[in-house]
């Protein structure tokens, strides 16, 4: 049923952001998804390296201008001496890849839980030491691997972690776009030009941007990390800096194995992460583009098509919906079902388990783009 | 691209509601779309005949309990003494079926914009009134027919309106549900409930809940409005008060006919409105549960899959989506697309030609339904 | 598993075929069908009114030149006196709807079975002529309403008898095919000549063609014949002498409603059969262009895809197809069904119950067009 | 249109089996297939090593028991001394792997025409010789990589090879299946019993019986040859002595890479093969279970979805058609077209250029196996 922010009564948890300017696309994302179920409210801003930019942004979206700030540096510093009863809860970062680790850093040196956008950040070793802070000062850390929002995948979590569909055995994961198939980033276009900037991206193009939320979605729903794996990267589109495809086979620690494919060169593809995982005694498929869609396959009965809202869905899923079946939720409610569950758990009232990808599936997603390029490098199979 | 609540700066029209207390459904859902771009705030309430429980609510979701009135009446009567900068612009109407006309006739005579559930009264002379109040107040009226919000909804009536498909000749057109199966009103569950009784819902049962969102769908896309029709109204689910099932025949005063089917005993089936347009160039379908797909078909030439976001999709679309190709956006946003249009409306800046379902589409609705009783009793075609 | 012909050495049965000359569309597919399970071999025919057509049709066929004939009675009168070792045990009427009747009727009062195209003939008087002489004769006669021949529309009736669905509410079936949209008979193309010359068809065009194939599956499937309708047909397309475009309301003896559609005006659709039923308990739905899939809805789990060559289905549905699951057999195989069928049931070993569609259903459709010219002429809703 | 065995007068070639005795499954589809469009006319046979076996067969089909033959040695001697009007022109070997060399080669030093089953035979050097002696003969040799009858597959290669996808970058294949996720060779079942036998099947399980097709399929639609891959070959099944699962890395010689997936241990998964094919300028998606839907993506256009029988498919996709669109050909009718087309050749009337895989194309799939098993065992990539 529709809480319809149910849980205001609590008080918005106050929340700063970090990138997000003009022209920025996840941005808007993260602040449509804050605010949709009436958990946060956005009260402070870094959203530029340019400060007129940051200022701009923060006047359209009707900001106190006193907290609209110049850098991230300043947000975090300012806002930490603010009174407890004004300052912000958590920061959200939303920046360039290169821009995770140092806001990250030092918003939970001064105290603040982290919601940041994936890949976590440059180096396995800046990951390691995001994840000791966060043992070290127990706050709370979110890593958008949003497609672990939706309710069908968590679903399908639950059904592998039930023992349903037996051991696992093979995870085939994919995650297919068109949209770099030329060489946009020379047109100025902003996402495409930061994303195939070494310098802002880190070591890996298209397996960075999307390669590692399939990897993410294969250890979440296989309910395993990975083991070890043999990557090829290319860069099919002349002069572009980084690869913008590759393919990798993997071994999960659980003994299965699989093959994942990260593309953005798949020219008519929109966004087509896609996930099938088979056990010894069922298997299942989801599809972003159908995100309400799980098609669950078994030995000897019918396959199903598990749909969420429905009386016979885990009671997981049932907290990630809004509306009843056949009424589709999308993107922007998964994405928000993260940050519904970060406050849930900064208040101290996490609702599941395993509520939200954490500091630590963001260093998983560090190792997994250090293996690619060892193994493409090397032309060998290499652990994770 | 994301916006994120770009229009802020403009700052947020204040809305107050009408229903939307403990256990509803809808209220819900208007709560969260009235805020998802950033365009209007909650402000005031009467959510529920029970000032208790209009209370509760209210505190729930953290209003000034000043605003939080013990009946519609009082809630317009107070809003409209406030000054100025604090009274509400709009009021949300989200009750039941008969507490539709009144509070929306007064909200006009009050100077209140008006965003109201369908179907909109329950007679057509209501209707009538509403109408007439309308044009002369000029102000705003939104009828929340919201599967127009769809940006593939929106493209379907375009590509009609273009000529592209031909002359309109026939309409398929269906909204089939599954979960009145069963005597489910008489288990006290409040959706069930007043929808299926008279004082409540009005003459029709499933035929006024989703027949009407489908006759408005198949008026909106095949671009003319219902001429006449040939209707049977059915109650199979024993001691049932209303119907639960409806087949209609009807042709358009543009020349085509076609069928409309609505039911709720079609175990099973979620949400399943659909509707297919054929001309005499081309058709198209559009499914509510696969929003993002629609499919065209020519005479000539391979069948298309259009899908929001893309360059090629027509600028009206455009602005109903909020994040790129492939990232699904659903029935919120859908829904949310209403009210954005609306309080553009409001300001003086609507952004297309014809942004939302009017009190004329209301209007039109309740002379379906009258339509509907009459044939069905008659057993003859008869006028719309 | 595939018999591979198996059965050929009970011997192959003789069949003649009345029809199918150049230019004709369904002949061809009685003659791949009738071969394909080593049932039958052709060895006469009178393919044309034309008896050059009929010999150059005989000679591509290799057939003996002394059996093939210049008119159906010829070839009925010469088969009749010939050696009870050499003459053919039935005939194949491919025939326009009005020389159905003629050979059919001289067939059975030669002793031979009848495989005949549908409709079955043009009126019900006819047909009912036809049933008493089978009941007379004792003889075979399958009228080839091919499309009861997929596995899985044997499935569908066999899930509805077997009572797991309930008692059936709903049918909803349609029929849209788009090759008629324009004046195609005006260009001398065969097949929409004779179907769109009342002479040749009967009183229906679209009805008559496609919609006694929607009605049969209705009634296949929801097991209960036809009990009354309202009906309205159409011709959209100027000048032309049959309808192209019909409607129906019905009901069913079981208590069942729904609607009928069919038409061959919707342009792009090529062969677009569909049928939903829906029970109390349960539903389903067909599609003819993706005929492996039976999809089952259920009242409180998931909804199931049921497929051929599945271990879960059916027994019957067994018998009807040739090679494993997810090698799709399609329209050739299930029409091949029914000859198989038919040659099992001349043989006196017939493996299932209900194997074909006979004579009865021949007449069932005759009087269900019957229906449809009358309510569609006096708008009223009619008995069957 | 439906030929319906039109070119029966040209006289039907004599063709002789060997196995496909008593149990088999593919045997059968090619009795089907081989007679489907009235070319050839099956006249002898060696079905089964055990003599009795193969008269078991032999007179279930009818067949005069002198042309039924003891062993394959004795049937392609016997009937290379009949006279030519009456021994066969071509054999048909449907034997397990191990058993295709032989027959084959002996079968073109007689001077008949061979279409064989795949994977060719058991060794490269085995299909170098067989590659040799049909060149020196001149006879027509057919295996049947028998997805590439599909009109839709045809379609592909020809949208490919048209230039209209531009340089092909990235093709993914896979066939993934789920009837051997248990030892169900223990129980006897041939089916599964021979192909997990490497002296009956050769180095390879799940990649020779099915990977052969996938690749085949690649090289086929991509238009070029495998240049090099990475290959990681396991068997999930204790105790099974061959492969049960198999992923590839590949790249063509075009410059295109992708994966290839082959798995017969994928639960609930019936056939599933499935290819993509990007190029710079659009790309492709075929299913086989699904054999009638050509999905076709470009970069500036919406998506469209090419079916067979349509006014706008190519000529050749016509060419294997029997039947207009809309009517759903399969699997048979597939492999039916490389009957007709290699019966079309040995009469010296090849209707299109490239009409049927040839002993180059088993070539090619000896080397892909060998291929595998290399890199598999050396963790590295190597050339085809």
């Amino acid at each position: 049923m529709v809480s319809g922010n149910a849980t205001l009564a609590a008080g918005r948890l106050r929340i700063g952001m970090v990138g997000g300017g003009p022209g920025a696309f996840i941005g808007g994302v993260h602040r449509i998804c804050l605010a949709m179920d009436g958990q946060f409210q956005l009260v402070a801003g870094a959203f530029s390296s340019d400060p007129a930019k940051s200022r701009q942004t923060g006047g359209e979206l009707g900001l106190d201008p006193k907290r609209v700030y110049a850098t991230w540096g300043e947000l975090l510093d300012v806002e930490a001496r603010l009174p407890a009863d004004q300052r912000i809860h958590a920061v959200s970062i939303v920046t360039p890849n290169h821009v995770h680790f140092g806001p990250a850093k030092a918003a939970l040196e001064r105290g603040f839980h982290v919601i940041c956008d994936k890949p976590l950040c440059i180096t396995v070793e800046e990951a390691d030491e995001l994840e000791r802070l966060v043992a070290k000062t127990g706050l709370r850390f979110c890593v958008t691997h949003n497609y672990t929002g939706y309710p069908m995948v968590r679903e399908a979590r639950n059904l592998v972690r039930s023992g349903r569909l037996g051991d696992v055995r093979k995870v085939y994961v994919e995650y297919l776009q068109g949209w770099l198939s030329d060489k946009l980033e020379d047109s100025g276009q902003k996402q495409a030009k930061w994303r195939s900037d070494p310098k802002q991206s880190g070591a890996c193009g298209a397996m960075g941007d999307i390669g590692t939320h399939a990897a993410n979605l294969a250890e979440h729903i296989a309910g395993s990390p990975l083991d070890s794996l043999y990557a090829r990267l290319t860069t099919f589109v002349p002069g572009r800096l980084l690869d913008d495809d590759g393919m990798v086979l993997f071994k999960l620690k659980n003994g299965a194995n699989g093959t994942l494919s990260a593309s953005q060169v798949c020219v008519g593809r929109e966004n087509g992460l896609m996930i099938r995982v088979f056990g010894t005694k069922g298997g299942l498929q989801w599809e972003q583009e159908k995100p309400n869609d799980l098609q669950v396959w078994w030995k000897d009965k019918a396959p199903e098509l598990w749909r969420p809202g429905n009386g016979w869905v885990d009671a997981e899923a049932k907290t990630l919906q809004r509306i009843p079946p056949g009424h589709p939720e999308g993107y922007l409610e998964a994405f928000a079902n993260l940050y519904k569950s970060f406050a849930l758990a900064i208040r101290g009232q996490p609702d599941i388990s395993a509520p939200f990808p954490t500091v630590s599936d963001g260093l998983a997603g560090m190792k997994f783009l250090r293996a690619c390029v060892k193994s493409s490098k090397e032309d060998r199979w290499v652990g994770v």
